[in-house]
């Protein structure tokens, strides 16, 4: 079969291997749809980073691998002793490996699990035609959740676990900063918790271009006075939610400027070195930054409910792809930022009625 | 009757001023003692800050003004309309001004009201021999405890809320970093909620020494590596609650690399500006940073109840002064560090049994 093969930095190889078969406890999935995200983007210009140059202690896998951890498909076989899903069931896919037993895990918090590992960067992922996946990762699509929305499941649960972490009320207003994938996903997931006041804070045309077509309302950073505009906005009350999609110094700044008294800045971001933080702020209203990592399973069945509730639309920020072209219509393009948000289809197979965009 | 009296940079007069009387709702107080903070050095060496320099919108107060905000005394005189205090009655003033409108008032956090003011930074203090106070803002203070201890039950209660936001559990491991006196009612108010685990990190050894005379188990984080230290002693579960009392780089980066998965480092330091922070700390295992600021009455009976119950104790770091010695042995002796915490004793009066140290 076809598989995107990661050897190294700016070594990801599309080349035949052979077909993987279901061991005790897992299954064989036929890929939908599989996600490139910014890890992947690391990974391939500057990794290894995740990518195990050693046998990984939870997957025993190490390079060459098959990359993709953000991936739907449908079963084709499954192994002994698996009972709950049979071939033909369409899922999403939860690639997380956790250890267990660290104190996090123990907590039901295997999101920050010590030990973590993601299936698609510690093992074969969904950047082929078939992967064997653990039962533990499964989630079952309804029907009218296509695959192409089911490979968006993982990343929006990222943003949907942090949606929750701060604790929006409907009656408040939200603000995100950064309308990437993660920004849109924070948008669909404020929407999906009943809160109808939100702002996206973008400096990039395009990217407030693309939310502003989905329904969101947009501010320019670059020509809005944002913490007064917001000060205006909530008669001096400030934000109740605000979230930090974007990782860099004037957001958090920003950011940290409209959250309202007692409540929380999510940091959602990759912060790739310690930022100049006005701690200041917090002490003076009490707020809080609150980091929020991953996602569990609740996070992924809210997803998967909002999706067939209609919530999610891929309209304007999502692009898929054959297999073939992962490298210069996926990765150099979400480099160059010419696309937002890639689905590679490793397959060819489309859901049956022709409708990819979700409902 | 003798009063501090600011009048601007440099410029604090011990003076003869007219002895106040108490108006409606007001009760006169024969002050006892009178606390210096940071906060009065700031004024001193670099005010006005909070002293106002037009007439303030809830005391109509401005510059010249008698300073002392951290006092105790004994009620000589009550207003019209007084009836639940009486002369003799000993007091802890929680000297908070709040507007009871704003949005913060509303929902009962008045310690972060967008326009607090303070007795002795907004209106004639305690650093006098007498000076005049709303009902709402006095605690009585039982037998069993001083009024040296009562003019500490400000800064004591700073420390307490504080401690109770970052949320300790009396089975973890708790850390404050900073043992001056907001470090050192940090340690007191942990040990009053039961956590006996306690780690103070102070580079200086003469404030290791203080606080270890306390009882409390230091770590020199000059020579100590601290996370290791904390990761080792927790089983790699870090920090319960982590305190900022240092409001320093170090210490926050110090702190976040020590703060356990989901648990909070409280920051109840004034940041004099943006410090670099390393967000991707809070990320990885969402714990989070969490504003504290100043107090409200719930804290001050916490307090009084422990300094009853024989939890506090001033040996080693708190020194009385006469109100005539209170530039020299007072603001310039904490200001070069030659002294921990300075009382002022503008009356001369003492508790009958001259015990003046704490249970
Ligand atoms: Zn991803
Ligand atoms: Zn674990
Ligand atoms: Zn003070
Ligand atoms: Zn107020």
């Amino acid at each position: 079969m076809k598989a995107a093969v990661y050897h190294g930095p700016n070594k990801l190889e599309v080349a035949d291997v052979p077909e993987p078969d279901p061991t005790p406890g897992t299954v064989k999935v036929r890929v939908g749809y599989n996600g490139i995200c910014g890890t992947d983007l690391h990974e391939y210009y500057a990794g290894p980073i995740f990518i195990p140059t050693e046998p990984h202690p939870l997957t025993g896998q190490q390079l060459p691998l098959t990359m993709g951890h953000e991936f739907s498909g449908t079963i084709t076989d499954v192994g002994d002793g698996v009972t709950d899903y049979a071939a033909g069931d369409r899922v999403a896919i939860m690639p997380l490996y956790r250890c267990g037993r660290c104190p996090a895990c123990r907590a039901g918090n295997y999101n920050i699990c010590a030990q973590i590992g993601f299936h698609g960067l510690m093992s074969d992922g969904g950047m082929a035609e078939y992967t064997v996946v653990p039962t533990d990762m499964l989630h079952r699509l309804p029907d009218n959740v296509s695959l192409e929305l089911g490979a968006l499941v993982e990343p929006m649960s990222v943003a949907y676990h942090a949606a929750t972490l701060g604790e929006p009320s409907p009656e408040g207003t939200s603000m995100v900063f950064g309308a990437g994938p993660i920004g849109i996903g924070l948008w669909f997931a404020l929407r999906g918790k009943g809160v109808d006041d939100v702002f996206v804070v973008e400096p990039s045309a395009t990217r407030r271009a693309a939310i502003e077509a989905l329904g969101a309302r947009t501010l320019d950073p670059l020509a809005v006075d944002v913490p007064a505009f917001i000060a205006d906005h909530t008669d001096g009350r400030g934000a109740d939610a605000v979230y930090d999609a974007a990782g860099v110094q004037p957001a958090v700044e920003t950011a940290l400027a409209c959250v309202g008294a007692r409540r929380a800045m999510v940091s959602v971001a990759i912060y790739e070195k310690p930022l100049s933080t006005p701690l200041l702020n917090l002490v003076m209203n009490e707020s809080r930054i609150q980091g929020s990592l991953c996602y569990t399973a609740p996070d992924f069945a809210a997803v998967i409910d909002l999706m067939s509730r209609g919530v999610y639309d891929t309209t304007g920020w999502v692009t898929s792809i054959p297999l073939d072209d992962v490298i210069d219509e996926g990765f150099e393009a979400l480099h160059a930022g010419t696309k937002m948000k890639v689905l590679v289809d490793p397959t060819g197979d489309r859901d049956c009625d022709g409708e990819h965009t979700g409902p």
